[in-house]
């Protein structure tokens, strides 16, 4: 009755295990080395986490790792958010790359001098060309371009019908980056117990 | 240099995998025959979703697919929440089932003649037992408790290190509900050019 | 010691009591007539409230309210909003007139044909010049501007220490929209009981 | 016609000149004292700002305010809420002083040592008795007590139709805040051109 849940459920698992190989290394070395260079400068550099709709809760959760960690991170969004500067870090989220909103924010980011990191799928998008740093999550987002689309109808068989809108691109991005929170524990010798004591007391 | 990233993902896509067998098939049933019924009296049902941190994230992007299937949807923490009562259900998630702030709004929910359906690793904790309807994900969650450990250590493998606190059961949790949204988007008769059609034109 | 504290709200409450003569009632009764078409088409028609910053603030606490008189309100920035059209409003706040992300998600709700409401100190903004009815509220904002100074200041004599940025438009603007309300209850027939009734009984 | 938004304004700033009275001196010197202790202690001490509904916007203007100020602070129900400790603030705000959620959380603040500041109608209430510093802010406020109302209805003349529900503590509230910023501007050596200095410049 209800099988179509769990089989979607496994197209997207074997979704994220291909598109684990389509993630180019030298990219994400480069992300995590500034982002470790930006905690070791902690108290003078901080991060800003941005993305629109679902991007943006995926953004939301590195975030709040982020602060585990011991970063001084925000949100674009939330009531407190910090003038930005040139020695900031900003963490662009977009599966088009072309969310205007977010281009337009990330454009006033890099006037400031800051570094910016796009997570898109679309490296050469208005997003991806702006970026010093861009990580390319495969996904189909909500405009379908043709070549992407192959990647996802044809080579993994994901109907339109399970996974509808940027669902591919927010998933994936969402185990990448907790991905990276592990290889960023690594870095900073952090174990669970100092996540943990960095947690959130008063949670709404 | 940077593997952990990719067998970190590895790791959470075979917990992923493994948890959709755990999934209880029945209770599955039950939240979407509810949630079909609830469509079915739009204009007259809604449904309030409710989650702390990252589970609200994960709560928040679900949110998102049910107002592009058509629902009237809310989301605790939102500026707009309009007043419940007992033709409304509300969904909550919480790993532990025992956010103290969530279990105080479920209660008042029940309180009003909401129906509640719990998403937890806990049937057995205070929200799972006020629950109407309860799906068990697993996950190891924040206050570690003996035997989830053991399904989480031993059987899967996965190590504390690589995925911390809740992890586990926030992707878990948010890849099962992007599932729940196939089987609707089915049982509502409802196209990805639907949803489309239904997503925010402004977006921030 | 602390006569300063009194002093400002002093300083503030003045410049409320001649912003009252300064409003025109014109485009008052103009926003208050589309308010009740509004409502008179509610289920059709719905109203997104948008602003940055410290006026986004002060609409949200207008936009509760309107959710309490029985509106279908959005908020820019919640999870949840909805697609609009033609037969929406927009209710657009900022003092200079020029906050971009603002001016931006005005100009794409104009382009499909929703009606725009601009509460500003600046009628010759880009925010005001594309609005269709446009309440100027007077104040001093962010970036300042000869005329504008010369109210707050020489007429006024309210002083830079007491009131920094945009505090006097955004609460001239908070208690005028609390006048809105008054009038719209009147206009709805709607009583202090009739908004407790649609207050949220779940609240963060 | 629309006279009745003008009245309505004039109502509250009569509430709000005679509230001006009304308020503790002597509270509001413990609040700016502590306030400026906090910020001595910047880096080591930060400030949580809380409340429910268009209190927590009320409360959350304040915050915008105190970041422009140079503090570290944070609001509940931001993405980024850091856990909080024996050195930390909390600023609670509640007309009423008995919203569970807000009480919940300050009694788990109280627990680990955070100061509580309250701003109430009632420091009689659950809220005002667990603070360590409350300010009376006069209102009437949601549930309506005999002699508040008193205070309201019979000497201010103000008419249920005009200001429903917690709208006179609210704005208030937020005049009041804004007045304490004036006082931590001076106490701070802080020029406007500081404040801007800080604004985002990045803002959604």
């Amino acid at each position: 009755m209800v099988e179509r849940v769990f089989q979607t459920m496994r197209e997207i698992v074997s979704f994220i295990t291909r598109a684990i190989d389509e993630i180019d290394r030298e990219q994400v070395a480069r992300m995590i080395d500034l982002l470790v260079d930006v905690y070791r400068k902690n108290g003078r550099s901080k991060i800003l986490v941005m993305g629109a709709g679902r991007s943006g809760l995926v953004g939301r959760a590195f975030a709040m790792r982020l602060l585990h960690l011991g970063y001084n991170v925000y949100v674009l969004g939330d009531t407190i958010v910090p003038r930005i500067g040139e020695r900031d870090v900003v963490i662009a989220i977009s599966g088009s790359g072309s969310t205007k909103l977010i281009v337009t924010a990330a454009e006033a980011a890099k006037k400031v001098g800051a570094k910016i990191i796009a997570i898109t799928s679309y490296p050469d998008s208005p997003l991806g060309r702006l970026a010093d740093i861009v990580v390319r999550i495969p996904g189909r987002t909500k405009i379908s371009r043709g070549e992407e689309d192959y990647f996802a109808r044809q080579i993994l068989g994901i109907h339109e019908q399970l996974v509808p809108l940027g669902t591919l691109f927010e998933d994936t991005a969402m185990i990448f980056l907790d991905g990276v929170v592990a290889e960023l524990m690594h870095r900073l010798g952090k174990t669970e117990e100092d996540l943990r004591a960095m947690h959130a007391n008063i949670e709404l």
